[in-house]
């Protein structure tokens, strides 16, 4: 497996591959590995000749006060994980060969991102579309991977790349879940015992909004409520948001028709924030969860 | 030479070029084509096997109350000239093809749109840096051909370019003039006889000021001072801006140092806004235009 830390090598790097014709396919992470990024790869593996993981912290998707400085990172892990995933390549690069001095362009996506996570974070999903749409245009990739856990980074993902014609096609996976139902996150590293614990509500909050809608009811705060008590019924928890939104659109709800319905959570968790969702296909009377569920291999 | 409207008719044609390894030139433009935008077509012609116009007039680079909706519009003439011109496709879609429903996303450049035409024109960079990274993607040219007339443009999209790792180069054309010194532009046709008399203000102004500081003024407010007298010392002229600023950040200057100035402004004449520009490499104590001459053919 190569490790490529400028974007020169990449280019180089991808231009043999074409000589040869051969598909890529693009797993952006930030790196800290679990199985959720793997289950990306896999897919990518599956589905292309090469595979090209690209492992950066971003910086551009951290507000102030957030915890940039202290992301976990881990890159001989990541490389090993990488590796014996059927990964080809690791970009690695440091932050200035991304943003040098001088950078001043942004991609920002309207709409969509002024709800759920796009609201309790300014300017992230302005970043999170500035660096992918870099890593775009450095591996121009045939196919490009995200997983389900971060619901609205793949939807303004979809919208700026149809919206800026960027030919990639861009393929969406399940969230990876622990045995308790907690999403796999690099962040879960930051928690307690205790905490890890309190944890579990996101997944049994979820799960409690699809049962409610299930049996039929149709008012959105009354799925929001419950939802809300399931949380703050740990210890260490606090609701950051928690949302019953239309699918496509990310915009709250207040009943509950026909349609695909994204149930959205954000939740700290001592001074951790973690963030889960489930969409739920409400049929005439008939609901179904939409989630194929994936768990750790 | 083809006419194409839509999207995947570019990529088809594209692609098939592609597959013959033919080199691709784009030629941006918002038609009503004159022998700037032709001196454009003719470089992308010696430098590439397949060279690809665009005629879009983009409504996200107008603001509210300018001249959208009476910006010339000439398809079929424009067809010939292109043609005669060596040029292989014109890619030339309504403007739901660009901006369906829905659409969400602009790419912003920040820094040098603060100055000069960016001041003036609020969102005007954006919609240039969003179309034509738009165009990037669907065309995915070797090469892409802009006029200095647009000097600030041409900036923006360098340093779009540079910062989103686009991978394509970015070829700059020197001014065409007049006779008498006025630079081709569409809006010409909006001059009535007097106005396109008073017109030529604007290069003389530019003259003026190499002169000035050719001469060994270093003051940038006495050169700004001349610039402004002799715009308006002719009929229905009125200065939008007149600027002596640094050639790379666009930012206003105060003292003339060593390197090279940007002289640039904006005229209303009438109810027509023109611009035009032109650069000064000043070394120790002499100074000598940069701009490399070019005349209608």
């Amino acid at each position: 497996m190569q490790l490529l830390s400028t974007v020169n090598a990449v280019r180089q790097y991808v231009a043999a591959a074409r000589r040869q014709q051969q598909s890529i396919g693009l797993v952006p992470t930030m790196g800290y590995l679990h199985e959720g990024h793997l289950s990306l790869a896999r897919k990518a593996r599956e589905q292309n000749d090469i595979v090209i993981m690209s492992i950066f912290v971003n910086p551009t998707q951290f507000g102030p006060g957030e915890d940039l400085e202290r992301y976990p990172r881990a890159l001989e892990r990541d490389r090993e994980l990488a590796a014996a995933t059927g990964v080809d390549a690791i970009f690695a690069p440091a932050v200035p060969e991304m943003y040098p001095d001088g950078y001043a362009t942004y991609v920002r996506v309207e709409g969509i991102t002024e709800y759920l996570c796009g609201a309790s974070r300014p300017g992230h999903f302005e970043g999170v579309a500035t660096v992918v749409s870099k890593l775009f245009n450095i591996v121009q990739p045939d196919r490009a991977y995200f997983g389900l856990k971060d619901y609205q980074q793949a939807q303004v993902i979809k919208r700026m790349v149809i919206d800026l014609n960027i030919p990639v096609e861009i393929v969406t996976v399940p969230t990876v879940r622990e045995a308790d139902g907690l999403a796999l996150s690099s962040r879960n590293k930051y928690l307690t015992p205790v905490q890890r614990q309190s944890a579990t509500a996101l997944y049994q909050a979820l799960k409690k909004g699809a049962v409610l809608i299930r049996s039929g009811e149709r008012r959105a705060e009354i799925v929001r409520e419950a939802m809300v008590a399931e949380i703050l019924s740990r210890p260490e928890t606090r609701v950051d948001y928690v949302a019953v939104s239309d699918a496509q659109t990310l915009k709250p709800i207040t009943t509950i028709n026909k349609g695909k319905v994204l149930l959205a959570l954000a939740v700290w968790v001592g001074n951790t924030r973690l963030i889960d969702n489930l969409t739920v296909e409400v049929a005439d009377n008939v609901a179904h969860h939409d989630e194929e569920q994936a768990t750790p291999g």
